[in-house]
């Protein structure tokens, strides 16, 4: 039996993947999605949205890795073999990511930007009032790697900032609110509301009408976590009726977003495409490569997922 | 002789002021611009772009404050009274604004987000390449006050920060340059340039074609100090050349931006009219006020201005 390692993804061909790991482990047997060979050679598989099933059918896999940081993507394959430990990358560079990306959208709904492109196209030079930054709460739902870092930095940039999470949790500068009994009071003190949930059980369907009418009137949404925390007709009523200023969609309950959804027309959503933070090989490298280095020696795991709260 | 504060703008009625210094010095005789009445009265003047000749006219002043944290509008005046002295607002929370600006436009261009809603315009689900933050340089001319608060707030996003300022200075994860000499090498390494200095003589056109010239290819300009310090046809020069991507002007050469000016329309030119930081009363008027009490309890000013240097 060799130790191959699988690259399970459709979305590049992964030969970066085998440059990083070569580079620490040496020459490895590296089999990429279209070319698996015997597959009861893989003991580890790199994966990102696998087929329901496939991984159950490697015979001899010992490591799965989630080359997101989110892990739906996996424990939607309700046929994963229950005993194979499940780790996921811990990314840096990511992190950064979906941090720049929740301030720019805050900081645009903040600034105004919409309305002073306005006037540039109609050339006219108008000063709006401003709202001060201590009045312009923000809160992060998920309060994980990246919701942690998300928050301490809008706190740096002066805004009153809270935290969501399942248990509590105490962060300096940051008020937090955690379980079911503290969603409420969290959402009627945010201005402007960050999800960066992991999608589980439990957080499926968990922005819907309710959620939102207990937003104030005119906070903004920016969700860079998972789109099946969103009601989409919740969230599209609520920006029709007024009560929502606008919001800023990265993820959907459908990816790519269809064609003929609303939310690519609407005047009030900013669309991207599933780009808030992207995996980058140079700051998710050195995880991989420490947990394969674990596993071969016998050692405990680190960035484990546990497949019972579903991250 | 009364202690009489003037209130010398035209921006506002200045009501606001009268409010915040009265909360904290009792009932003050309050001039507004267009009922100054016997001008000998006026111990104290509140300036934001006077007449020339206006304040020497006010035969008893003591002390002169810009209601600005930049001073060239007062310093334009070459009447003020030469044994008067200047002092100006020291205002957090316009030094936060004016970071939050700086911060919106360069995460603007270093996510593409103008690719990105193009992409939603076309219902283009299409994901680009991203440039890694460690790879994005960030250089802010002038590391006065709100320099090194805009610089600090880069570092803390992970963006490889230098600054530029007139005498040496050291900072904390920040590369520094200073003067003529630091000037050219601090440009070749700066891909999103924000300038944040002071209009002296000394900085009068600073940004001219050379400097232009010197930035790598695809650099991205954010001015929001003052349209002094450009040369206009040097950098829609660059702009057109394919040499500068883009730029985000809050300043310009001649305020409000006049309607037949080629960057209102310019496609890769963002206009805001000198709205980057607004004096924020609440931030402002503890410095002025302790001014105040200082200079009738006859100790030292604070935040006073250098007319030599010209900041
Ligand atoms: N759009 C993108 O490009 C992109 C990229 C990467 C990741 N993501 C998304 O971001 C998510 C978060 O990543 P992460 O690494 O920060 O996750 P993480 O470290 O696993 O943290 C998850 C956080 O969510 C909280 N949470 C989980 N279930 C909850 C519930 N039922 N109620 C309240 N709080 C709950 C957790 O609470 P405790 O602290 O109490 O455990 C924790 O604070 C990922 O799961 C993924 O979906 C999106
Ligand atoms: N757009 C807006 O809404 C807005 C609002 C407020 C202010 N502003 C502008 O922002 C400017 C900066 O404000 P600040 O409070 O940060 O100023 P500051 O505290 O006076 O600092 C000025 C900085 O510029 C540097 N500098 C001055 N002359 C220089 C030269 N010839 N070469 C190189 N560096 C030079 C100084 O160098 P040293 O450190 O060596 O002294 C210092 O670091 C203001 O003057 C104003 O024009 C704009």
């Amino acid at each position: 039996m060799s130790h191959a390692i699988a690259y399970i993804s459709r979305d590049t061909d992964g030969l970066h993947w085998k440059k990083v790991l070569e580079e620490a482990l040496g020459p490895i047997d590296y089999r990429a999605l279209d070319n698996l060979g015997n597959t009861d050679d893989i003991e580890i598989a790199l994966a990102w949205k696998p087929d329901r099933g496939l991984i159950a059918s490697f015979k001899n896999i010992k490591l799965i890795v989630s080359l997101g940081m989110g892990v739906d993507h996996l424990l939607a394959d309700d046929k994963l073999p229950a005993d194979v430990p499940i780790v996921r990358i811990m990314d840096d560079g990511l992190v950064g990511q979906m941090s720049e990306y929740a301030i720019f959208w805050a900081l645009r709904h903040h600034r105004d930007i919409d309305k002073y492109a306005a006037s540039q196209r109609a050339k006219q030079w108008k000063q709006l009032d401003f709202v001060d930054t201590i009045h312009r709460r923000v809160g992060v739902m998920g309060l994980g790697t990246i919701g942690q870092d998300t928050a301490k930095k809008f706190a740096a940039l002066g805004f009153p900032t809270a935290g969501w999470s399942r248990t509590a949790r105490a962060l300096p500068n940051i008020e937090t609110f955690h379980g079911k009994d503290g969603f409420e009071k969290f959402l009627a003190r945010t201005d402007i509301l960050v999800d960066v949930l992991p999608l589980t059980r439990d957080t499926r369907g968990i922005l819907d009408a309710a959620a939102f009418a207990r937003l104030p009137k005119d906070a903004y949404f920016i969700n860079m976590a998972r789109g099946g925390h969103v009601v989409d007709e919740a969230l599209l009523a609520a920006l029709d009726s007024g009560h929502l200023a606008g919001a800023a969609l990265d993820v959907f309950n459908t990816e790519p977003l269809p064609t003929d959804h609303r939310y690519w027309t609407h005047p009030k959503v900013q669309v991207t495409p599933h780009i808030a933070g992207a995996t980058n090989p140079r700051t998710a490298s050195p995880g991989i490569i420490e947990n394969i280095k674990r596993l071969r020696s016998g050692r405990a795991l680190i960035n484990t997922v546990d497949p019972k709260t579903g991250y």
